[in-house]
């Protein structure tokens, strides 16, 4: 599985010298080079700059910025600069701007601002795409692309409803299908017509501005509009292609962000990239995840950090300041999760516009004598030496299911408990693996199952077809596998796998959910275990009937008190676990060492917990990722003494102690 | 003013069999029969299932229904299927579709969306209505009529602006009067031509979403609002009785739904019905005061439960279960207060769309083996037993004044207190009288106060002309009138009564109040009564001067600490008491203990509190219901001892104990 | 710098007689007259009821109104009554109407309604001015104009966008210059025609409801539409003096009100005017510091305070009565801060719409046996005798300095800390010389600093052209200096003072701060002083490198802990002060008890914390206002005693208490 893209880790960032005069680019150069920076982002927004007009490019200042990268041995990493639409287009053209969820036609202004769409858009991006490949494809230095930005956003456009509706043609095929499909006899919203299909928003379906009266067409609404957007990245990969038949092309994502169906993305890039932006009291578990998740987009091939800043970001409400050492550690983070490259937004710091206090490797202040600079130099330094890493994988025999779609239908559901979020009961189960240094895969629901001991898929209230089967077929070979609540509730379409819940899981699972109780935020319940520990537990309660499975843990109150709210089922030569509330870690964990006990599943260290310990391999390598980011202090594991360290070259003698945000990277 | 509008308990529910295959028909038939269901609701959102087409119905899966259920003999509720809008109308005629407060035309989508002023909706809803009728009113099965569905919401578009213009010539006449009643010389609004007249939203007068600059205009915009809905109901039911002239006719109301006037609504009703629809954690006081509300409409005439779920509900933002038992004792609570009917939304759950997750008789999981369902069968089995309740009658020598319009006025007033709503003041006064068991009628301006006792008005602060005398002629021949702040202020235009508050009141209150505290939520005062009892209160403190009546208590502090807080004036042979603050919920109650002791007005019980007990009466028979919602257990009060218990049909020999949800209904 | 407008303190305030029936003018008069009442502000609103149609003109009652207020010697503030749209104006021109910050043109409604842009607008507001100086300018008793009312508000239609781009075109000459101004290279927005420029709304650049991501244009936007309607307002002055050419003309501004830039208006204005309304939990030196403002705004002269509520407020969320003794004490605080006039918003209180429950002279009962009336009443009395102060002059030796485009864009940044507001961090700055009585003059950035001794300029982020010069001079020249973190970023298109913060501030700060972090509301830091006294700091922290200066305060935590928080720089003469984190108050008045002592800067009493004591001169006189807000009781200084209190014509003979609200004026 071992892929290089990259001949050295790449360590640079989004790089604007045409905000600047030219004196400064000298400046920028000499302190690239003194910082170990070997790579810049450039032209991610500069559309307006190279095209002047509808007829006239302009590309001699590109030249310019790529010859003097060039000549210093930069790897340029070429953006495609389509993310934001030229003033003049959207003069001439109003439709290439977004309409907005509240129907409201946008004028210019912003970024990520066009209508996929818009065929006056795509023939200009496209258009863009290809110049530009044709121009700087075949430069070596170029090594890789970046097509557009963030790509991000909706519009609800009249273009976007006409396209809407072929593409609900090519998926359902028949009216018939569609009202089926979207369950269109409820409120008598039969239709008759193809064109009686308006986009849900705030003027049709929408409910607020995240509910829906109808989950089947604001699902498939997002679908389609994660593909519109997909079509964009693709014709303008298509276009690089043309002239450029190597050079690996990428996009940047967000993590979890919502409205784009990051797996079905990942299929149409060479590598992924992300922009990693933890808050101030982000934990450091959802980072992990995050990377992880980014890395299993291409089933574990390493991913690029694209942006992450060096000191402080600007948009959030309380923008803090990475405090000594941390941007180091977050970066070792970062690769020890997969990573080959190492970016920032952004090497010089902007002068005007919303991001001027958006932290940079040079400060407004211009020159490099800062605590910021000394880090990035300082980790400069040490990332040279690390090319052996590139490529180097993370083996793990734990997956966690991810499905961008299930996101979207389980926040779309009304009722049972308005308070259930995705993502946040996602990381509640990554979180045990995270503590305990045990490496984890994060899947999509066509990921392949077989090589893992365990899965476990939270709330999988979505079911696509073959799914259950594939599920199946896992525990029966032996594996363990972890639901909950709020799983096996609907097919693809949002509509309820009649029979009881959960659905196809019910066999499996040896379980059937009678029924659903949701709790107040200030109500609590409780499971006790077998051997007496229990747990607050709140948000959802299932009603529990046994149909083979044993009963793990019973509720501790209300009339359902001691019926079962975690289950076991024996399957073949596999187990089903069903956790039927939202029980509090320390539970999870309880729950999670009875789980693992039963698999050959194991933490990279057996004594680690309070440092994140992670492994990259080689065919012929270990190397393991030693990360202190508490404030408390943290022994080495002594199963990790007498390994060499790269970052110092030397062997470690002892159990030294590791205090926050050191790192020790050991082969 | 006994009336049987049924032969039998109806005991059924909205149901929807065109969501389902024919195989599931049988099955319903089936399982309905076996929970003793006897009634069903259908039709109510197949429009664009029954007509196809500008031209094309298509009736015939509607008769098949029809028949099946005729031929279990089922009491068939027919919805006419007009408050949603066909797609393909929405398409041809945008028109139909409402524009919102913002401003904003809808496209097609979610229900109750229908312009009440659109010319085309108009006709194609008779028509629909007409021809329903037409094929089904000879169809004795068919016992009554439910027109559209829980009419709700406004319009703010051009065919309403140019109704709400006919509308308010033919209310004021004159150009004058408008421009007086709305007072439009303030800031200089004088207009001089009708079509000068905007409706009042976002784009004009409103001020956020739910203040107003000119409350005259955007109450008359209620009044308007509310009638030609009101209008779009007559319409309809004119249309059926063409054809039927006898079928009971009704529409399901939402209990304290403030936009219509329900008043005048039930004017133009043959029986109201409503839907219940309290969540966890409201008040068991609240949901008995909406039905003596809905009770209260008709003067007292017994009501029907359209709507309630057997289990939880979906659109709440925590939907519980309702506990085992809860169901039952909430029916009961319901009958107890004057419903003739107990029916659910829904008998089986959708497979899709935004109610899958609300509760119904048969549940997702197909079959009867649930404890809903077990819970429904019960209850139909008891109510099987209970014709003879039908059409019995609760008699109260307690009104409280409940006024649509006053609601509207009060809560558009810019100052004194923002935090003033009025249900809640009306439902402070109410749970007194629901704590004592003492029945009380909820009262219209119009209703004739002569055969009360007592008389409560809180924050009556719109008097229209006529009810001041109508008050007064009350007290003058004996009768106990309360009433608080905020009372007496203005007149039907939302203009002030000149002269000194309570204007219209202060004679008979015997009383001046000249200026109105107001207090923010961190700020307290008390009122201390004569016996040395003090309370806390807030919100707002009147100041107050006595011209003839007496202090019942004082203000605890501020600069108007030991003047009147609460008064009382002896007029005619009665008394009027006036309460110039908020006072907590005991100090009410010490307060109408005094009101009390000055009337005949008893419990049903002198010694049932904790236990909700209500009485029904025939000419020859008295129906006690005797149920307990709380948590701790009651024992019956020995007056109650040696009737005969309906639901065992025994007789209660002693004064049992009453655990949660256990109810009593002795005869 | 004595300069009188009125000879006598004008008392009175709005008055509509036009609401009104002829019965009540007369009582009216009777009871103005009771009160002292010697003024009246009229025709605010009053365009519909002047200008019937396009042609037709009626003066007739506004003849009546004058001449009756004539004939009683009151003054007459006449105002021009375009503050409100004629209704068939906005339905014969639809462009008169304001278009929101959504898009969204409004229909008719409200007031201050009126596109500043619109030419349609502007001839008949210019028209309808010169008609009013031409048939009122010579009437002795129009003492004063009153063009329209409270300006502000925002338009965003198609005029105001056309205009926007020749107010553009003005300002910068090119597109280049343009283009380098707002940065448009910073996400490629790049523009090639002034016709590409859109106004910055929630369709455009705008962030919500107050954010951006273009400040540069969104400054400009604030810069023009205060432009605009200052047009509006010089187009009305100036046609009034065709007509009348010596009545002194204002319009009533609202203290810190943000929108327009108040210094550049007062300009225009022959004395200022404002209206003011603390709400029940305004900090008392927080309308001290509003008043400070509006003197402020034309170099110290008197102002006029125009209107005020004798009682209570209708439109905050809890409209308290100003306790007895609150209303007088309020109008000496702004006597004793600089104004001339004592006015009411209302003379009358309103029937109908939404200011009906606003306080007024005479209240809705109609008479004068009200307690507020006796307050006003008691008040008139006393002013009668005062007119001795009119036109004196406070004489301060502290500076701080107020910036409305400063106001704008430090609101409008993206980061480091959203909660970080203007007029909180110059009000905790006033607040210390509020406390200690020390006279402050509030400053425009063009303000003469040379007579100060000491002036602050908290968070002087926005440093424009010149104003680094001047505060240069003054250092050196021997004053002292005190700024804050976020100062000296940007220059005045928002735009980064590279270098190194704070920019043009950093060589006579003598510091260079390298990094600046913001802390969330739940974290804290701490300063110490060299003393050891030490107080907790929050919100930002700027670290600080010294640069010559010198370590006042070091912080207590961090990884800045000890390192400078507070520094002072002496440069030439002077001290240049800088406070890098927000300190709480009694850190900053332990800072400034130093800062002072290297100064002449005195209370005006030595020993008069818990009053509120000012100082008015006149070349032969000076006045002492003692006021005592708060509830404890405090003892007059020592200082005062033996002058002459001219609110009882005796001297005051020994250290007399004050209570809450007392009052002493002594000379």
């Amino acid at each position: 599985m071992e892929k290089k893209f990259f001949n050295r880790i790449l360590y640079g960032g989004d790089y604007n010298p045409n905000q600047w005069s030219k004196d400064i680019w000298e400046e920028d150069m000499r302190i690239f080079k003194k910082a170990g920076i070997n790579s810049a982002t450039i032209n991610v927004f500069s559309w307006a700059k190279i095209q002047l007009s509808e007829e006239a490019y302009y590309f001699e200042e590109l030249d310019e910025i790529i010859e003097m990268l060039s000549k210093d041995k930069h790897d340029i990493i070429l953006a495609t600069s389509t993310a934001s639409l030229p003033a003049w287009m959207v003069k001439k053209y109003p439709e290439v701007a977004r309409t907005d969820y509240e129907g409201r036609h946008h004028k210019f202004g912003q970024r990520h601002n066009a209508c996929p769409n818009s065929l006056v858009y795509q023939k200009f991006a496209r258009k863009l795409a290809g110049k530009l490949a044709e121009r700087y494809g075949s430069n070596p230095h170029v090594t890789c692309w970046h097509i557009n930005n963030e790509y991000g956003g909706e519009c609800y456009c009249e273009n976007c409803e006409k396209a809407f509706r072929v593409w609900l043609k090519d998926r359902y095929k028949t009216i018939e299908a569609l009202n089926k499909a979207w369950n269109l006899e409820f409120w008598g919203h039969t239709i008759y017509e193809w064109d009686e299909v308006v986009l849900p928003n705030a003027l049709s379906e929408g409910i607020g501005s995240d509910k829906t009266a109808f989950a089947g067409i604001s699902i498939d609404y997002r679908r389609f509009n994660s593909d519109s957007m997909l079509e964009n990245y693709k014709m303008e990969r298509n276009a690089i292609r043309k002239y450029d038949a190597d050079t690996p092309i990428t996009t940047n994502l967000m993590g979890t962000y919502k409205n784009l169906d990051y797996f079905k993305w990942a299929k149409e890039m060479d590598i992924v990239s992300w922009d990693n932006y933890p808050s101030y009291n982000t934990p450091l578990s959802y980072t992990a995840m995050c990377h992880d998740l980014m890395r299993g987009l291409k089933d574990g091939q390493p991913f690029m950090l694209m942006e992450q800043t060096p000191s402080q970001q600007n948009w959030q409400p309380y923008n803090s300041l990475k405090r000594p050492g941390k941007m180091r550690a977050q970066s070792y983070q970062t690769l020890a999760h997969g990573a080959d490259t190492i970016q920032f937004f952004q090497l010089r710091r902007s002068v005007g516009a919303c991001e001027k206090f958006h932290g940079a490797v040079i400060e407004h202040v211009g020159h490099e004598n800062t605590r910021v600079f000394r880090e990035v130099m300082a980790l400069g330094k040490e990332l040279e030496q690390l090319r052996e890493i590139i490529g180097s994988t993370i083996n793990s025999q734990v997956g966690i299911i991810f499905d961008w779609e299930n996101y979207w239908a389980l926040e779309y559901t009304s009722g049972p408990n308005k308070d259930l979020t995705y993502v946040d009961q996602i990381h509640q189960y990554y979180q045990y693996f995270y503590n305990k240094n045990i490496p984890v895969d994060m899947l999509s629901v066509d990921s392949d199952l077989s090589k893992y001991d365990l899965v476990v898929a939270p709330v999988l209230y979505m079911m696509k077809a073959g799914l259950a089967e594939r599920i199946t077929a896992f525990v029966e070979k032996g594996g363990q596998f972890v639901t909950t609540f709020m799983s096996g509730i609907v097919n693809e379409s949002d509509n309820v796998y009649l029979g009881g819940y959960p659905g196809p899981l019910r066999e499996i699972a040896g379980i059937w959910v009678e029924e659903i109780d949701a709790l107040a935020p200030e109500q609590k319940n409780g499971v006790e275990f077998k051997d007496g520990n229990a747990y607050t537990c709140e948000l959802l309660c299932d009603i529990i009937h046994l149909e083979g499975a044993e009963t793990i843990a019973t509720y501790k109150e209300d009339f359902y008190g001691d019926t079962p709210a975690i289950t076991k089922n024996s399957y073949g030569k596999g187990n089903v676990w069903y956790v039927g509330t939202q029980v509090e870690q320390d539970g999870i964990a309880h729950l999670f060492n009875q789980v693992i006990a039963e698999t050959n599943v194991k933490p990279i260290c057996s004594n680690g917990e309070g440092l994140e310990i992670t492994k990259r391999e080689t065919t012929d390598s270990s190397y393991y990722f030693v990360i202190n980011q508490n404030t408390k202090k943290q022994l080495l594991p002594e199963e990790l003494v007498g390994k060499r360290n790269l970052l110092t070259g030397e062997i470690v003698k002892e159990a030294v102690e590791l205090g926050q945000f050191d790192v020790l990277l050991l082969k």
